[in-house]
């Protein structure tokens, strides 16, 4: 197994066009990163992938994790890789300096992670865990825990995971029961529970595993309410005779790591904490606020599963390209009557006519078909999720302006820039279930199809995309089920300070509709014609489950809610990969800082403007992918639409017992 | 693992009811059995099922085949398998009795084969592709090749393959090259080549294999005109120097047994014919005819694919809903407003308010959403498959009368019988494609949602159902990928005979929509109207694709043929829900042999008609899944109408280059 797992050109056109449009004289979201600056550190992670991460993506597969005495025994390169990224800074990138960060901006941070996990998906979620749960510690840890944990955590010699899930607590947290009885220390608590499919929850590539864990301190009150977050290491640290620090077991006991379809290179494991009376956890934060602490990291985690999808989806297209362009089978449909007249016949002298030569299956437009949906789903998920990190790098870009313009006395600046802020905050809040779900969802199909595109050798374990295809699959269900996602999209997303953040949706939609549509008579502007459609049937059918909430409860308006959530992923998708044409048109007539006035006069875009073969075809490319977005997959809202408003849903009138039979 | 891999009264239901509006005084496809006769089958089935095949479903994945010393190592229980199922009729069934066989109707043989494949896909492929290559040699093949190699086959002594794909030649068979060089015998050839992809090409679970190979005699036409067939045996039988039989090696050699997603019981082998020059082949009929031969064969296979399909994918439903059942988490959307007031309240004790006990998650809408689309896809999939073979079973009944007939004077009668039966098996090959297909592409779906249903668990090994998503996955590449048999649909099935077979479907739906329309305002007539625009929307994508073959050529026309066949598939599975929801309504009317003027003054239906609650429970439930289809998947083919006319394939603009970014 060998070749390319990621189209880098496609990741910097992605990610320098959404800086470019987003960087204002007042907001800098990459803090003053150079485009060059940025791709030092693409092509850096690049090539830590191709080193450490690419060469054992099989390996880690066919040799999953086992619990051997006790611990959890991983391939051994998980340490190398583990004390690399640690010691060349990747875990600790988006901290502050003062902790061996740089502050690394979430889109920038996205993108390295596209990277690391399209070359070795297993391989790359170790450090990314480690990186979540150190947040936390940052952010709500008291100062000791900052000191104790921090530094060997993001040295990647300690690994850090969210236990949250418990056998009887999965999407409803509010049912878990893990204990911590408070001791003397206030901060300190005993804890006893169990958790299961807890991500990298014990494994030998580290010297220690820290766990952010919830937990329902005695007494608290039942329910979400009264869930607290804790630290919980495998070993604690404590001073020996001598004062110096030594790790002293702190039973928390694996008790299982589970075998899985995929994403086998990483255990997943099933913990017990204070069998012997004698695991020690350390409160983070105010007891009882647990669960908002632990969401702020699940936000993050979940663009984080939408973007493990899209590596996973553009590495299997990267193995089908390459197959599809050597292999040669079959003759184009165009060449079939000249060959079925010659099939067998023999020429004068007796001899068989000769045939056409077999074609690489590129050529075949079902082939060609196959290709294009991979592009259109992971090359409009990454564009999703990069647009969703740099809302998050554009608050965090004004909060900085807040502070330094609360020194000022001028009130009106800071609330404008408040309001700005929030915009940008509900607009992720928005979209992150979308982004989390739609890479998740499709990408079972775009994986599926990748498969296809190999005919029976996708079948095999000869090539990777059969282990894309299993590695995929669980995108739809962790951090989150797909379900999960679409209650809180329709159920409190949509809904949230009067559907303020879907209008300010519609609006950034708009926005690139118009600028879409001031070049007039192209194809671009028809597709930002039926784009403008599609929004209106999103707002018509929220309206009408609004109306249905109304007439018929609360089931009425969440029955459907996955399809709700399958036809926002449609129109969001299509908004992106608009914005994209726009700027591969924009670039393919030479007026990209032009005001969008030079609109040609035909479709045809002026070819003689681009110098560069290869840049006239990344960018036509790009264009014919959106079209076949907006021609194939767009479309079908209406039949969702259709569905979400014909009537309440048809599960209402649905018993168990008609399941009985 | 445990538990029911099948519903039997599903299976019951769908199979008599079909015989019942199929049997006339004229035509009994089932060539006299009674419902009794038949219903023993099944439960002898079943009971085998139990027994041998199921217990081994996992262990057979988990230590999938092996080449060692030359011969594949398969599970030790396949000896023991073959051998029951030849000693007690199975792989003989539909063959004379003459051969040990009662002449079993394709119907009753492909609900047995549900059976067996929903207990072990991989199981039940060994006997199958005995009797498929079997069936071949009783047909075509010579005196001596019948008594050589039918009674070892038939008692599950000797596997049948079909060796058909070359390393050069998959889709494309009209490419092979393996080559047959003429010995003195006429019969008698010496093969040498290369195949690959050969289910059970080579393993110890019998004596011999019997491969039915495709050749090309030196100085035959090139192309799929120059093709023949053989039968090429692992060991020939020779006499030694006492006249004895025995089996002297023939100079196959297996160089590969293929690792693969799923599907891991079986081995699927590559094989070479001939590297000592010793490797003799039998021709089967006459020179050059192979491929439509091997057709003959390969029309059955796609319906038993389609069928394999079925049965996994109904093995993974009976899964999640045993666990969706028991598995409780969560409250009902309903409760959520008692809950979350409750939430962390203290009642005036100080006590936490208990909140409403988890439910079992069956009782959540969205997961019962999943399991009537897993239900929708099965379940019709089930109907159109037996219905294609009851098509078949017509057809060989009214042969028969035909020669029967063929003794009377009479010519009229005859010539009736001629175009009855060419009306069957036009049927049967228009919906063949489909047959294979639906099942196959949705049944990835279904199969996903089943592991969607188990949320974590369902990615875990420890439940069945990730096993099903792998194994699933075969069937959209085996024996025809979806974009041959979607150019078989379009390019050849459609147009033949000027669109006659396509015309005979169509009256055949309308009858269907015709008798529901009579039960005037129910539920189901608003479904008829329904189905009758969809084969409108039919019709006329078809009639603008021809015209656009006329305008812009075959490539236009067929280059979004899998997108036809998707379209094709959603109105022949709504076709066959609606006849099952026919029948169910008049079950549950107590109507079922009146004219159909009996309808329900509202749409409820006379609920005191049904004695058994379980029955109306089991007609009700067929009734919603109906709904389910016409509500959230018939739609799509608006969708795919648009797409498929609106333009040209968009693929055709696109280049190569475009991908070579």
């Amino acid at each position: 197994m060998a070749g390319r797992f990621i189209n880098m050109r496609n990741l910097k056109f992605t990610l320098h066009e959404l800086m470019e449009s987003h960087k204002t004289s007042t907001c800098d979201p990459f803090g003053g990163r150079s485009k060059k600056s940025i791709d030092l550190v693409l092509d850096a992670a690049l090539e830590f992938s191709k080193k450490a991460l690419y060469p054992i993506f099989e390996t880690m597969d066919r040799n999953p994790p086992e619990l051997k005495n006790g611990t959890v025994a991983v391939n051994p390169e998980v340490r190398n890789i583990m004390q690399t990224l640690g010691k060349d800074g990747w875990i600790a990138a988006p901290f502050p300096e003062k902790w061996g960060g740089e502050e690394m901006p979430a889109t920038l941070l996205h993108a390295v992670y596209f990277i690391f996990a399209a070359a070795n998906y297993s391989g790359s979620v170790y450090s990314g865990l480690t990186t979540g749960a150190a947040k936390l510690i940052l952010t709500y840890g008291s100062e000791y825990l900052k000191n104790t944990f921090l530094p060997p955590m993001l040295d990647g010699k300690w690994q850090g995971t969210m236990a949250l899930t418990e056998p009887e607590a999965g999407s409803s947290l509010g049912d878990l029961i893990t204990s911590a009885k408070p001791m003397i220390d206030r901060e300190l608590f005993l804890i006893s529970g169990e958790k299961i499919f807890i991500s990298a929850g014990d494994h030998n590539g580290v010297d220690n595993i820290v766990h952010l864990l919830l937990a329902r301190i005695d007494g608290a009150p039942a329910g979400v309410k009264g869930i607290s977050l804790f630290v919980v290491p495998k070993f604690r640290v404590e001073n020996d005779d001598s004062g110096k620090d030594k790790l002293v077991n702190n039973d928390v006991t694996v008790t299982q790591t589970f075998h899985k379809l995929g994403y086998r290179g990483a255990p997943i494991t099933a913990l017990s904490f204070g069998d012997k009376g004698d695991c020690r956890g350390w409160l983070v934060g105010e007891p009882n606020k647990g669960l908002s602490y632990m969401f702020q990291m699940m936000n993050g985690a979940r663009l984080e599963v939408g973007m493990g999808a899209t590596s996973i989806a553009a590495a299997a297209y990267e193995s089908a390209l390459d197959y599809t362009k050597q292999r040669k089978q079959g003759r184009r449909i165009s060449d079939g009557k000249k060959n079925s007249d010659n099939k067998g016949d023999l020429d004068k002298n007796g001899k068989p006519i000769k045939q056409n030569e077999p074609v690489p299956i590129i050529e075949h437009l079902d082939v060609k078909r196959m290709l294009l949906f991979q592009r259109a789903v992971w090359e409009g998920s990454l564009s999703l999720i990069l647009q969703c990190s740099i809302y998050e790098d554009i608050a965090k870009s004004l909060s900085k302006n807040e502070m330094d313009s609360s020194k000022q006395t001028e009130d009106k600046s800071n609330f404008n820039i408040m309001e700005e802020k929030e915009k940008y905050h509900l607009l992720l809040e928005l979209l992150t279930p979308v982004a989390k779900t739609f890479p998740s969802e499709m990408g079972i199909l775009a994986t599926s199809q990748s498969i296809q595109c190999f005919g029976g050798y996708g079948y095999c374990e000869d090539f990777p995309v059969e282990q894309h295809f299993r590695d995929m699959r669980i995108h739809a269900i962790h951090e989150g089920t797909t379900g999960i996602q679409a209650m809180d999209l329709l159920g409190r997303k949509v809904v949230m300070q009067d559907g303020k953040a879907l209008k300010l949706f519609c609006s950034e939609v708009q926005k690139t509709i118009e600028k879409t549509l001031s070049y007039k008579n192209s194809d671009l502007a028809l597709m930002a014609d039926e784009l403008n459609q599609s929004l209106k049937i999103l707002i018509e059918t929220t309206q009408s489950l609004g109306a249905m909430a109304f007439a018929k409860g609360a089931e009425a308006y969440l029955g459907n809610a996955t399809l709700y959530l399958e036809m926002f992923g449609y129109v969001v998708i299509a908004w992106q990969w608009l914005s994209q044409s726009l700027i591969a048109m924009q670039k393919l007539l030479g007026s990209l800082n032009s005001s969008g006035d030079q609109a040609p006069a035909s479709n045809n875009t002026k070819r003689s403007d681009i110098a560069n073969k290869s840049d006239r075809l990344f960018y036509e490319g790009k264009i014919l992918v959106c079209k076949y977005f907006f021609y194939h997959e767009l479309p079908k809202i209406k039949t969702l639409a259709y569905t979400l408003t014909n009537s309440a849903p048809i599960s209402m009138s649905v018993s168990t017992e008609h399941f009985t039979i």
